[in-house]
């Protein structure tokens, strides 16, 4: 019997932020719980650290010079294979609740006369998916503001429980109260305070109770794409979250004077952005960390909710369980806020899979440190939907023979993630165009290498000498080796074939095995050299034109 | 005025094979007046040497591994825009006059709910040309032939005539006659028979017929796509054209025994397939080159009728014209026939371009020796609809400043393309996998560089040293310096930003320029560090939930 998918993301959650990752304070036993039915693997890789790129390469298994969505609000190409496209075929239905920070591709829709009232303009619109629930949070305000109420099922539920105004996502959810003023949860001060909201109407806890009502009626086999807004910021709370830590938990930052001597142009730049500054000040840390703790404590806590439903209705026995994030956080790490970079704690992930099959006892409670990539789910759910991947369009591999305990015959041997910031101020001080505002990572095992187009040097970490990437060997002439064979596999990897995706390996085959194509009969001089089958027609027939 | 465009394009027209390009013996004067009239560029390389992948590139001005369709018969994506989405916005019809080789993209179309009933659906099935005729040709028969009478209005044409059978194409149009049998064109012994057909009827004249008809009824401004099947095989023509050359005019090979000496294993292949051990036999090239000849100077003579159409009503006042093709013919060169790989007799291809405005009187005549793709021509033709080209997806160049005599800027100081060989008895032979049977071209003014994926070396031509490319230093520590430099360059193109279609330079200047973001207050700690206008929502407001 085909299990059910929950693939459950989490916003901005870091790889160490969770007990079983080694976190001291924070305890997440129900996320653990899951690690420990399942694998953790310990190098899991966003192809891109930042939420739309990241996300649209995970549910297409394309890199985002792939799918070319490569920053937030760029557009899924229209015809972009999605998750839905691979996994309705074989039976499966595939399902959102939450997030997805998809753009639609709103003039390919116009130039193919599609429309989001059609069930195939819908699904193109909703980046594949069937909605149960969509919402993508950040109902941001002010003079700049977007909020679409109609887009936001989570403002919509705030006003049936009777709390008032417009955007009460803004005003409840994601503020405190400070004397007779909204304290927004935007302004990084106000993290230490409460969220004006019952514990129960929070974001998390709404959107646990939508999977679960999910769940109870939804027709198996399903894949259902849980996508969690939280603990994203804004950096705010409802109790009891708000004060369960605070600064006494909050650990030294992560970062090296060695790091702002001579740094690298592109992350000198990063440095010195507003954010950059904002989270080097430990006001900013002191508050902010407590507070993404306790939203991580929140989640935790739903997850335990959640497990429970899925084990009381039985479900837990025919469920593949995943968990996993879209990109994670520097909190001041590196002397960064937020995550766009390479750095560890910005472009790795947790990953945890569950499956509840016989086949993967004997990895249960293990970890695998083999490099993976996020492009690798889709692979992984189709092979569990029982279908074949397409390699031609999927760029991920499955890693079920990991869960089973077998190491896969090849596997890659660097992790590649991609960054665009052409949008960014960065970009302008950098006076770099649009095309060269882009960054290449590499890592295996060893080292990690970003190539900046532009014109700029290399950057590389000795991950085994220098795990904290403190020391950039960008410019050492004694790395020169390494940085010319990670230019070698950067060329390797942009050299790759990821647009051949109406011609499949099974098609080139059948093609190969029978080259005498469709009659046409090329570099032949006499009917002699042929099969006589070619050539009968042209015996003892003298056609004439009939005048 | 806008003016129209008549891009002609023939098929495996080889660069050197017209008088204006020196060809001694065959005399092309109708073509070499529009090379009089305009400006012949002597570098112009196709994106892929075969007949499908280039093409794909010229209608979409994009490499074969950014629209996918890398060799013949791999569909064109759905949604991958082509001339006519770029150019009917600006007001410019876009038509097609014969061959395209374009396979639709039918699961695509499904999956998008696309009919070819439909305008839109059809455009998409079309390569995005609305259908004066197309014809293919090439309707091979044969136990595997394909042959669709409904793809033929050739052949319905002939019908029409008088002309018996199911498939006059195969049994008049290219087959002689020798005593009661049908002497087929396949057969290259029977290249010296004159085709058995009234010469007006056969292929080149009955398109030209059409395009005059076009022409006399077509609302202006239109770009019309006329595009013959010939001078491709097979090698048979009517008569006067089938005995005007003869053996005697047919060069001797350009090839050398120290080609074969030690060769690159890829090509070694190629020469030693049917097709380039067929065309390294005198008998062929005695029998198919003067027939090639007597293809294109009837190419030439209709060309001639067609001008003097547009002189006599006027239009040459008011047309652009545009004469290449989509690659060329070894025709034993090298020890090959037909194309495929990258010297110049395949990857080059005749390119003139007519302006009737006075802004190109200044370069009439002349020749153009910069280094130009077939993907510049799109771009070309947007230019002249008045428009500006969308370079987040076309990656070729307008053309126009060289025919106002204006060096551009910057222009690229190497030409590429790219070959996919996965489909052929070479792959096998190789041991190469359907992704590793792909080919790359680099070509500078001074060296032409191919990449060969799947562990082989390099090869490498010095032009200038050695133009007829006999001599390759792939394997030469002498030219390291240059392979590595090629290896930067290839890596270079390789990491360009192909896909990056929905979102324009346009869009993401105006977001550099706002970098506020809708409302998204980052990395601020409090909201004395922001305007007033961001914050003034959040004073003097408590807000209350309604119980």
């Amino acid at each position: 019997m085909t299990k059910n998918i929950l693939f459950i993301m989490f916003d901005q959650l870091r790889f160490d932020y969770l007990s079983c990752a080694g976190h001291g304070d924070l305890q997440t036993p129900n996320i653990d719980r899951i690690a420990e039915k399942g694998v953790r693997f310990t190098r899991a890789y966003v192809q891109s650290p930042v939420c739309g790129p990241s996300r649209m390469s995970t549910y297409t298994g394309r890199y985002p010079s792939s799918h070319g969505a490569q920053y937030n609000g760029f557009p899924l190409r229209i015809g972009e294979m999605t998750l839905g496209d691979h996994l309705r075929p074989l039976g499966m239905g595939c399902w959102l609740i939450g997030k997805t920070h998809m753009r639609v591709d709103q003039a390919g829709m116009e130039r193919l006369g599609l429309s989001p009232d059609s069930v195939i303009g819908a699904r193109q619109a909703e980046c594949g998916f069937d909605i149960w629930q969509r919402d993508d949070g950040l109902w941001a305000e002010g003079p700049d503001g977007f909020y679409d109420k109609n887009r936001s099922p989570y403002s919509a539920y705030l006003k049936s429980k009777g709390y008032p105004g417009e955007n009460p996502w803004a005003d409840f959810a994601n503020a405190a109260v400070e004397g007779n003023d909204i304290a927004s949860g935007w302004f990084m001060t106000n993290a230490n305070k409460p969220a004006n909201i019952d514990e129960q109407d929070s974001e998390t806890p709404w959107l646990t109770t939508e999977a679960i009502k999910f769940i109870e009626q939804a027709e198996a086999p399903w894949c259902a794409h849980l996508s969690y807004i939280k603990p994203h910021w804004p950096y705010i709370v409802p109790a009891p979250y708000h004060d369960m830590f605070g600064p006494e938990h909050v650990p030294p930052p992560l970062r090296s004077a060695i790091e702002q001597d001579d740094p690298h142009p592109v992350y000198e730049a990063f440095m010195n952005n507003r954010i950059g500054k904002a989270f080097s000040r430990d006001e900013v840390r002191n508050k902010v960390i407590p507070a993404y703790m306790g939203l991580i404590k929140q989640c935790d806590d739903q997850m335990g909710r959640l497990f429970e439903h899925l084990e009381t209705t039985g479900q837990m026995k025919n469920t593949v369980i995943v968990i996993t994030s879209d990109h994670g956080d520097y909190l001041g790490d590196h002397w960064l806020g937020e995550k766009d970079l390479f750095h560890e704690q910005s472009v790795k992930v947790p990953l945890i899979i569950y499956d509840p099959s016989t086949d993967a006892d004997v990895t249960r409670g293990t970890t695998c440190d083999a490099l993976v990539e996020a492009i690798d789910l889709p692979a992984t759910f189709i092979e569990i939907a029982g279908g074949e991947v397409p390699h031609h369009i999927i760029e991920g591999h499955s890693l079920m023979p990991f869960l089973r305990g077998e190491a896969p015959v090849e596997w890659r041997n660097f992790a590649v993630s991609e960054y665009n910031y052409s949008t960014s101020p960065m970009a302008t001080q950098l006076k770099v165009s649009n095309v060269d505002a882009r960054l290449f990572m590499i890592t295996d095992q060893h080292y990690k290498f970003i190539h900046a187009e532009g014109g700029f040097r290399p950057m590389l970490f000795d991950l085994q000498a220098d795990p904290n990437e403190f020391h950039d060997r960008g410019a050492s002439p004694d790395h020169k080796e390494i940085i010319d064979m990670m230019y070698d596999r950067l060329g390797q990897w942009a050299r790759r074939s990821s647009q051949r995706v109406t011609r499949s390996d099974t098609e080139i085959n059948a093609l190969k095995a029978d080259p005498k194509g469709v009659g046409i009969v090329l570099g032949v001089y006499d009917k002699t050299e042929i099969d006589l089958a070619l050539t009968v027609k042209y015996r003892g027939q003298t056609p004439e034109k009939q005048e």
